[in-house]
């Protein structure tokens, strides 16, 4: 239950200190009808936390999901996808309940994985009165240890009754690995003249000796979306956002987004929306996209051991996909990343990053500006620029890094962090 | 000239301590007919140490190459490349001088870098009596800044006239930037009855602020091979040596392997080989490998601030394409190189990195073992797993990666080395 989140107990159990990169203003969520949530602390592996969630969904309820690309996909993965491709779940769309456990993965563990998802979903059904292939799971944690999904007996029947609309923050929180801090999102649209709201909260590329990087999100909203409609914005939704953000360019097994549409906002005079191309559903995209990109921006912010965010433009590629393909080369490059915490403006390393994307790139065209100094132009060190100036903008809590390919009009844009002592301290000391 | 060489003093240089993985027993090279060296201390950057090599090859030399395959190469890949592909040596195949500097890589140096590789090998023409065609020329060290190739002016021909068989080790050096240790190798074989020699040295993926990693690597033999059977040699050979190692996954603008072959074996009786594929050369095939194997393992070994030597091998995949992809992917993701500085048998971010790659793999039918010792089997931990015996055996200089992914009979093997610290401390520290 929510009531059993004790920030004291929790936070006393993060590994780090806050990120410095955390934002300053963490908006509360509303309530949004028809979610509610509660959260628990499970003993699934930590001590004095919540570690699992419970939302329901009201009856009528759409959903949509995108999930990690890994071939080697964690079971509570195998377990959506089953149910919104080809499972019943894929003919209705619909959804009841999500339940999402902190503390272990459920990855690669086999046929005893898949009993656990088979029997949280039981439990959780149980629990809110619908049918297991109505249940949505996710967990994050360590990985290729069982799940024992015993110990949620009991407590998601508890957690259904003490369900309430306003534990958003609680919810955040229960979902946290190694995140220093819970990730949430709000915007409201209208549609027709029906204010909706949307409600996201994630968490990032945590980790928990002996994890690995999990990124999970929850986007909830009262519009009345179909099932198709949901799945479509989403999937545009994320190329932008979530697929544009890299820490360390490792792909969870787990990586998990799935959105909810209430339909709540009928009530209150919104019309029933079938298709995301619906002009009526503009600036609800708008506000949708919105939150994934907040989520997906406090995702990178909290890296493991990050210390700057760092926001990579490049423009005049030949397409925007190439653009992409320079972009997270550039992102993915341990020795970008190093310099970038060793406060250098180090161009040199941005070329090279550009030349192994294996992209078109003309390196007599090549300009590269930091943080809005342009350092390297037309092929060689931009004649112009003061090594004092860029040292100074390099000591920024943000690092925009922009790229001028000068052969098209392709642009993209990725978001990463900087790859610190404390990146490898996190995920390979903590044994020694 | 060689005898410029002052150990105590180029040592005195180095920014680190010798790696704790450089091999015990580094072979003296032997002198190798038709082949001539000499270095000297130019000034391009280092004080107090050799930064350029000249090799002058017998007449009759062929010459093959490959190169990065970075789309913002080097001035002097560029310059090589043009030599082999449609330049006057793609017609002859012949080479007379080999010209290499540290300090500057003539990178990403535009229009004065293209004038600095023509002057170089205009001087050296001039200082060898051959054609400027028949220069070839390599650089590694700072990027973006120009090179002043008037330092060559004099130097070249000093070097010309005091170039000796010996001077290999010194050669070795001349070429390092922040490599611990000067790589070599050698190994001879019979051609028909008659003994040949390949010696081969390299530097490996070093960096002094604010540059990049530059893998050089220089072949040499006397044996009588033409231009074609040499290049096709390399090729082939680079595939499961050179292109099998990753120290972080940044490819350099300046990766560079020459071959070269004096053919000064014919007048001890070797037979001419036109064609690789020619049954004569079968032991030679073998040895010259052997030659570029050790070198690439010597680059691994070396891999900035490693602390262990990593080889993965990957079998059962539905390719050797795919178990190279698979390979590597394990071989460059952080999570899985941070956990082995850490010492931590973590094949759980081993599974992340099959699954990441994106080639078949079956969670339910992947193995995998450290050492030797199998932690994860048939998709689940391994349940006879000692902990206490894995984590001995990660205390070891090499960690050996065996992955059974259980498909097929596609097996591969590369190197790589643990991310450390020191790698962060390395690239990123030095202005803060």
């Amino acid at each position: 239950m929510d009531c059993r989140v004790k920030p004291g107990n929790d936070e006393s159990q993060m590994s780090t200190a806050v990120s410095p990169l955390a934002p300053t203003d963490v908006p509360d969520l509303p309530p949004l009808d028809g979610v509610r949530l509660a959260t628990a602390a499970a003993g699934i592996r930590y001590k004095g936390r919540t570690d699992v969630l419970l939302a329901l969904l009201a009856p009528g309820t759409t959903v949509a999901g995108v999930f990690t690309t890994s071939k080697c996909a964690s079971a509570p993965v195998e377990w959506c996808r089953a149910r919104l491709k080809g499972g019943k779940s894929s003919k209705t769309g619909l959804a009841r309940a999500l339940v999402v456990n902190s503390g272990n993965a459920n990855a690669f563990t086999g046929r005893s994985g898949r009993a656990a998802t088979t029997l949280t979903a039981k439990l959780a059904a149980k629990a809110a009165g619908c049918k297991a292939d109505e249940v949505f799971l996710a967990s994050t944690g360590v990985i290729g240890e069982p799940l024992d999904a015993s110990k949620f007996d009991g407590v998601l029947e508890d957690l259904s009754r003490a369900a309430g609309p306003d534990a958003w923050s609680g919810a955040a929180r229960a979902i946290m690995t190694t995140d220093t801090f819970p990730k949430v999102a709000t915007a409201t649209a209208k549609i027709g003249r029906t204010t909706v709201t949307i409600n996201g909260i994630a968490k990032g590329a945590g980790m928990i000796a002996p994890d690995m990087a999990t990124m999970l999100a929850f986007v909830f909203t009262d519009a009345p979306l179909s099932a198709a409609a949901l799945q479509s914005l989403l999937k545009s939704g994320v190329e932008d956002t979530f697929n544009a953000v890299t820490v360390d360019g490792d792909t969870s097994t787990s990586d998990t987004l799935l959105a909810f549409a209430t339909g709540a906002a009928v009530a209150r005079g919104a019309p029933k929306i079938s298709r995301a191309s619906d002009p009526r559903l503009k600036a609800f995209t708008k506000a949708f996209q919105g939150v994934l990109a907040s989520l997906a921006e406090q995702v990178a912010r909290d890296g493991e051991g990050a210390r700057k965010l760092v926001e990579i433009v490049v423009e005049g590629a030949t397409s925007k996909k190439s653009a992409r393909k320079i972009a997270m080369s550039i992102a993915n490059s341990p020795l970008v990343k190093t310099a970038i915490a060793g406060e250098d403006a180090n161009w040199g390393r941005v070329v090279m990053a550009v030349g192994k994307a294996g992209e078109p790139a003309d390196r007599d065209k090549l300009s590269i500006a930091f943080n809005g100094i342009r350092v390297a132009h037309k092929g060689a060190r931009d004649p112009s620029y003061d090594e004092a100036e860029v040292s100074k903008a390099m000591k920024d809590d943000v690092i925009r890094i922009k790229v001028r390919l000068g052969l098209g009009t392709g642009r993209d844009r990725v978001l990463t962090c900087d790859l610190t002592k404390e990146y490898v301290a996190i995920n390979g000391d903590y044994r020694s």
